[in-house]
């Protein structure tokens, strides 16, 4: 890559987590420029005209080009390194889990944890509040069926830690913060666990 | 490849429809199963130990591997034909809008879709009509991002017709099935028709 990168993102933000977790992995040096998205920082019409049309974060910035939707930045990262899986049938196992991570998962996941540590119980809607026991029934059965997933496996795609074990750590791993029992799926602890030892992982306040 | 492509599948669901329009582009012949969704027949033992664990439709099923989550398939089957563009740049640009249509439009058009149509607003819970208005607004927003991207390009990524506008069209040609106004996005009218105008395009009926 000739270009330089740079990631416009919230620190606190699990899915720009993901992305720097990608690139430490991938051994590809990113910039980064931090917004707070509790204060409209991405919403602002020089972000909506010059990062992304969106008004969300992440965005790579790669020279002239923007790229939003964290996994899809993930994947341009991943591409070429070991992450990507090399067998055509296993990369689309990996976007499997990818387009499930976004679909099933964070949206009850991350959305809880946003709603109690950013927003806050008491100023959720009325309607906020009255989704949090189906988001945090869906939450727990994507768990599940992570756990069920990892019983006679290491990794989620193949043999080898992929681009599909680190999207789907990045929301897990912090999990607790939206009040999930992470205890009630061990496989899922010890998998964790096998990311967290590999020696290029960076936590999520690095 | 050299194994037959079954894709197990419930007809009405433009999620699986999806998977068809990508195989008549890239000239794949696909085996169709049906199954219907409200008859509960993707959550049956049979179904969930040999098909999908996760109970859902499409997936397409490659020799002994399964492959689910539609744009997953998708992206599967377009690899090597010119659905797939051949730059690293714009196939990030592709995966971008394939994954935002799973996360800002199918959730909000293809679910008012679907509880209007198939469950029916008398059967629909408090909390699910309760969100109706929202997702109707956050339905219309997606649009509107559709029509203003469009406004000086003829197709989502680059110069000719990609996966990010099949994957899209999809479920906006039949948004007014949900009661969503495509007479306000001009520019997303005119794009369907150039995709309906495509030699190898097929309908959600075929």
């Amino acid at each position: 890559m000739g270009d330089k990168l740079v990631l416009h993102e919230d620190p606190g933000s699990a899915n720009c987590y993901k992305v720097r977790l990608t690139a430490a992995h991938a051994g590809v040096p990113i910039e980064r420029r931090a917004y707070d998205i509790m204060k409209g920082e991405t919403r602002t019409p020089e972000f909506l005209a010059n990062v992304s049309a969106n008004g969300r974060i992440p965005v790579l910035q790669v020279g002239d080009r923007f790229i939003a939707e964290s996994n899809a930045i993930c994947f341009y990262i991943a591409e070429g390194s070991p992450l990507m899986p090399a067998d055509r049938g296993d990369r689309a196992d990996m976007l499997h889990w990818l387009f499930w991570e976004q679909y099933q998962h964070e949206p009850n996941i991350a959305t809880v944890r946003f709603w109690m540590r950013w927003v806050g119980i008491d100023r959720l809607t009325d309607l906020q509040r009255a989704q949090i026991p189906v988001k945090r029934r869906l939450g727990d059965e994507a768990l599940k069926l992570m756990d069920d997933h990892l019983k006679d496996r290491e990794w989620f795609v193949g043999d080898a830690m992929s681009l599909a074990d680190i999207c789907l750590f990045a929301y897990t791993h912090v999990a607790d913060q939206a009040d999930f029992d992470l205890a009630l799926y061990p496989g899922v602890i010890e998998w964790m666990h096998r990311i967290m030892a590999q020696p290029l992982h960076i936590a999520l306040d690095t």
